[in-house]
């Protein structure tokens, strides 16, 4: 017997979003893996939620840190590289006889946890995974508005990265969507005014999903902005107008 | 009996990667519509085949003009519009009293021919939008390589937009995902020679569909460029490598 494992995308939350390869997939799953934060039911686990076998055997991945530590610092590095090749090892184990479905939220090769997992299992057992709709795609749903026109530039940003090269960014392209904001939200809010597109930017929360809010981000209280946050600015890029 | 209008947004192609809600709605509609070039299947139509009711209506919207005239032109946004306005009028004609699906490649918020009937919809009849999985989505899967790590930024780029535009915005984004190639593709091999990403480049064609290839763009033969192909440069961003 010869099993695998397939990471499956959930998509951006609703799971009637997800695939309907990834729907079979879920559902017929023997053994099912997602990554949670040590203490929390997971967003990965929580949009299956209903879904799974009764005798699905599950493996919860628990980060062993997330936000305690600096990404940048070597320590970081080295916990996570250590919590990922000690997962690449159990989940390869349990590949030799069965299959393991991993479960991730939004799209798994878009800034997704299973790629740090996928590098690693290149050659240990076979491997596959199925795309999903990306969250910031649900987001933009959320919005009622479509995010690109024409020949519109759309840039994906990350509110990680430093304020003047969010400025650059911002400046230049004509949609915008700019992800891991949480705690760097104000930084984000920063460079939005400074590029001169605060006024057009939109903050979306839980998109898709039970309680999605979306709200102007100039008016958003910075003391409450969740992790599961997407920044938004549509492009305004070209269309045929109505002649009359 | 008050009808409605559901754009499904069917994904990059297969159409088991379609989600779980178009699906359904495909398979129970009774009146379809989609956008095709006149004379052509059409590719939104290709991906449901087998799925439609042996009843259901069909409404082919044939394009009246796709490349022959210069798409910055007066005349071309002319015909374009009356194209819209004329779709427009019929299908909330229809949704008086009926339900009609309408099909969209991808995800139709992203660069998707119907966001030009939605915008004249409002106000006339009740729309709904089902996200789809984008096209690029599809074709990062196919390299089967992820697109984006920790910081990376991705900027997508047409293949329409003036060189020098193209060159500044490939030397800015770590990952890039170049659309709208076809007759382009010289003018895109160029921009990104000169911005020294020629050799991180990949040329995706049929992404997710029968025939699927993928090809590194500098050995890619400039008189064989199909529309549906995207050129992706993957993002090397931030991971954590193995200590040992």
């Amino acid at each position: 017997m010869m099993g695998r494992i397939i990471c499956v995308g959930l998509g951006p939350g609703d799971p009637d979003l997800m695939s309907v390869k990834a729907d079979r997939l879920v559902r017929g799953a023997a053994h099912v893996a997602y990554f949670r934060k040590a203490g929390r039911p997971g967003q990965a686990r929580r949009i299956v939620s209903g879904m799974l076998r009764e005798d699905a055997i599950e493996h919860a991945m628990e980060y062993p840190v997330t936000t305690e530590i600096a990404f940048d610092s070597a320590d970081y590095n080295a916990i996570l590289a250590s919590f990922y090749d000690e997962w690449t090892r159990r989940l390869a184990d349990l590949a030799v006889s069965h299959e393991v479905i991993v479960l991730c939220e939004g799209d798994p090769f878009f800034y997704g946890s299973f790629m740090h997992l996928h590098t690693r299992l290149q050659g240990l057992c076979e491997v596959e995974v199925v795309p999903g709709i990306t969250g910031m795609t649900g987001c933009w749903h959320a919005t009622g508005v479509p995010i690109t026109w024409g020949d519109d530039v759309l840039s994906v940003l990350m509110g990680t990265l430093p304020e003047e090269d969010l400025v650059g960014h911002m400046r230049k392209a004509h949609a915008l969507a700019i992800m891991k904001t949480g705690r760097n939200l104000p930084k984000v809010r920063r460079a939005l005014a400074a590029a001169g597109r605060l006024d057009e930017a939109w903050l979306v929360e839980r998109g898709t999903m039970p309680g999605q809010r979306v709200i102007r981000l100039a008016d958003t209280d910075l003391d409450d902005c969740p992790y599961f946050a997407i920044v938004l600015v549509h492009g305004q890029g070209r269309r045929p107008e109505a002649a009359e």
